[in-house]
């Protein structure tokens, strides 16, 4: 059998290893959502730095949990320095029983610690009081950090670029290109994207995949207002050339896709991936124009949700 | 009638395209103050990753209002919390009437939410103790998100370019060049500008629109103390050469400006667009000079109300 | 009298003008601390976009006292608004004399705008509520409004670069180059800086001035743990070459130097601007190093004293 | 003794000087961690300026303490100031003995800088209800310079980037390389990373360091999800071209080693340095592959703690 993909020969040195490493399995290094089909081991165990990390990044309701958590492990803490001390330490009301004592050393922490202090109970002595002032000081810092990250959460970036569900083999010009497309799902402003598409393939000899940069149409767009199709023309210098739907499929073809913008909302980059594998190639199509022609009032309309319209080309 | 606009033919392919599409109506693309003549259709209903955006672009008023809104609505339900628990769980002295007891629900719950906590009305049970406790922790929460957003709106970057109403057709040393020019409204200081020019122009053929980049005689400039002209020196290798007033009017021209800077006060880039259509053009005008020639201190002036200002070439 | 500068005909085109406009007088563009000998008028009276600006570059002393003030104002106006209501609104042990009423109210109302809220007066009816409830929630935006400048202010990336107080013509290889050094006066990193330094000259013709980019040795440095000396040699190309001391003098010469950073501490970009005149070059002079040799700890030591150092070339 | 290194003559221009300077004694630049062999002096003594930069650089503990200490020195200047007054202007129940006096001021001083205000004592005159409304309102602003503070250390970004113990000079295609690798420790995604290799070696004839950047196989990467290995080969045109172990020891050779990549959590900008010297590099010694073949659910493996691990070559 002739060797069928003489490009690979051009490619040997690693010149485009996205580091995903060369891999030797037939699955997809870059999943859909742009996760990488890569797990990470023999990290240190004790990392404080990650706290951060994780704290930005866990789902909502498990941060909620932790936000709970902590506020009641410092409650909790607090109260039983409280009993420790003594509650005669404080002026209040409750009975003398350890139930009683427990839920007024407990409320006073709930109070101090949010700053609230209603004055229900106060502390009468300089212990309680000395106590309570440092309970108040650990607390303003406990909410500012998670005031903090409440509010970094919510005002992190996060791109939400859609790509179409496939990509097309279509008629370009006179000849054939690969083409997606993608929207900008929020109603903010991107600016200057930039996208870099990347093949891999394997190679039949070794079985290794090795990879390498499609040029495309254009790299980079000002502003994307509506949508963008980024294509890349099959041209004689294309490692695509000739390729037929077949080939794609035996050399396990998998298109990664990485795009950069600038949020204007957030002002920071953002940056989305995706990939595309052979079965999600569609040939012989092209899409479905999503920005209609001008109405009476000047105004185009572009539809999002024709993004993945397509039609035989 | 002879084709007017032969480079129209070298502009086929789309390779300045905006991501406006290519545009079969009469009207402009960019409004002068720089949005977009685009609606979008299609979005998913359900988009929460809308709300930061939402509250950080939407106007003072409506802001403040959300702001009021919120904080009524969590009042409400945690005086309609404190009245279902029974207020014969809080140290008080208001009457037994319904409207007494909602009274000091409410307050008792605004009190508590603001963390103000003096101390009129206080809960004497576990329960009404707990819910306080829960409260006071939303509402520092709550504080935080609103404050941040408060911030975050105040510091938020919003460059203030203004753009000379006209853009000019002026002499320019042997030729004529398109002009027009920009200053800065703030008095932070802008750094690093780049401009960027786009002109799109109707196909007589196809009706549909084709877009170029305009070569500037500069694209950047590093400092803005003052304003600048961004000039296209119209060339023979310009699209624009040999093209006349009427030209320009009958290919529906629209001039697509884009600036980008750095924002020294905020230590961000900030983005800038505006448009020029034919009939916003000031043919053989030239701009009178903003800044004046230096006084005997030796301080010269920029006076930004002349922006506009232009005399006959 | 032959004409002295015959490159300024090839800088006819304003290639490099800094937006400071070309200037009549004889005094600089850009003073020695970075800021523009220019005075900006004509901006529009209501400008609200400028007060984040404002609060963030003024004065500390200022800014203190706008705080104060903005605080004082707000409890004098709460205060006359319990006084409208009326103080047996409120629960309090003051006597009914105006002055005593005045206090009771100002200090509820100071009490209430920083939650503090120590209840030794609070609010009995559902109206004077209903105000302590606006007031604390308005007490919440505010201060979350004057912290945010404060921390904003504080936290403001602010380069400290400090320029050589004179410029030297100095031997350079077998030539003459013209040098300044810089150091970081802070003990933060900067890292990438790149310079750039521009000559502007009076044409003896017009009396108009023109400005050129200088080639620099190096443009950009990856590290700045000492000293960098900018250096632009005088080869047959600058627009130096053969200019005297004299020249330089009554050509009015001007070098204005450029200087971006990244700041490893605030992770931002930061600038710095100075400038030369004739006077404040030294000719004929070397820089004393400012960087030692190592010890025998093999540690080097720079010393930021030696900046303004020089010696007989 | 014939010259050993020809090409130190074309690096005679300190095209490639670092900022360290050229120097004189046998020890590194750049320590394994990253900071510079190389102490500041001459500075000027009072520079309120660092004060930023200290309090976000400091170790934890540190920092505790200076917020400590801070809150306890606030208190005991407002305790002074409340005993000045007089403790007869406040509402309370302590003794009249100086220590009781004391110790009423300092724990109302407490409850106000927190605004806690649980309203065991308050003011009752005017003089010292101002007293109080300013601790508050400076407390309020202290807490927000140190929570923001607490915040802004908590999330500074900042890069783990670790460096392979040892640098190889492994067989690279069919010449020999020197390489070394990195992984990120944290598990959050850096982008873009850009590499800088510099050597410095020992002019025999001067005895001062010239500096050189040396050739990578690839100078930037996209993606980072699992390990890089930074490749200088050998070619004719290195530096290192015909040179033997023990020329690189007597030239005293080090390789400085700047990384730059984008923190996607962080969306910062993050850098790391690290330097080898001769005798932290392997000889005729190649990396294991971090990177493990994919296992039946198409999953990789990234093994961090291999990435000392290496084998003859």
């Amino acid at each position: 059998m002739p060797f069928p993909f003489p490009f690979l020969r051009r490619l040997a040195s690693p010149s485009d290893d996205l580091g995903l490493g060369t891999r030797d399995g037939p699955s997809r290094g870059v999943n859909k959502d742009g996760s990488f089909n890569l797990r990470r081991t023999g990290a240190p165990r004790f990392r404080p730095y990650e706290l951060f990390h994780q704290l930005i990044t866990m789902s909502v309701p498990r941060f909620a949990l932790v936000l709970l958590a902590g506020n009641l492990i410092a409650n909790l803490v607090f109260a039983g320095l409280y009993l420790a001390v003594g509650m005669e330490h404080f002026d209040r009301t409750g009975g003398p029983a350890l139930l009683d004592r427990f839920q007024d050393a407990f409320f006073f922490s709930a109070q101090t610690l949010t700053t609230v202090g209603n004055g229900s109970i106060h502390p009468v002595s300089a212990l309680a009081n000395g106590l309570a002032a440092l309970e108040s000081l650990l607390g303003l810092m406990g909410f500012a950090l998670a005031c903090g990250l409440l509010y970094g959460r919510f005002s992190r970036p996060d791109a939400r670029i859609r790509f179409s569900r496939k990509a097309l083999m279509a008629p370009y010009q006179d000849m054939t290109a690969f083409m997606f497309r993608i929207v900008n799902e929020r109603s903010n402003q991107l600016i200057e994207l930039e996208a870099h598409v990347s093949l891999s393939l394997r190679d039949p000899d070794t079985g290794s995949h090795v990879f390498t940069t499609l040029a495309l149409e254009r790299t980079r767009i000002n502003l994307f207002p509506s949508n963008w199709t980024i294509v890349h023309p099959i041209d004689p210098a294309s490692p695509l050339h000739g390729m037929t739907e077949r080939d794609l499929s035996e050399a396990d073809a998998e298109f990664i896709v990485l795009i950069k913008a600038f949020d204007d909302t957030f002002a920071q980059n953002v940056f989305a991936r995706s990939s595309y594998k052979s079965d999600e190639i569609a040939w012989r199509m092209r899409f479905v124009p999503m920005v209609s022609p001008r109405d009476a009032s000047g105004m185009a309309v572009v539809d999002l949700a024709l993004l993945d319209e397509m039609e035989s080309a």
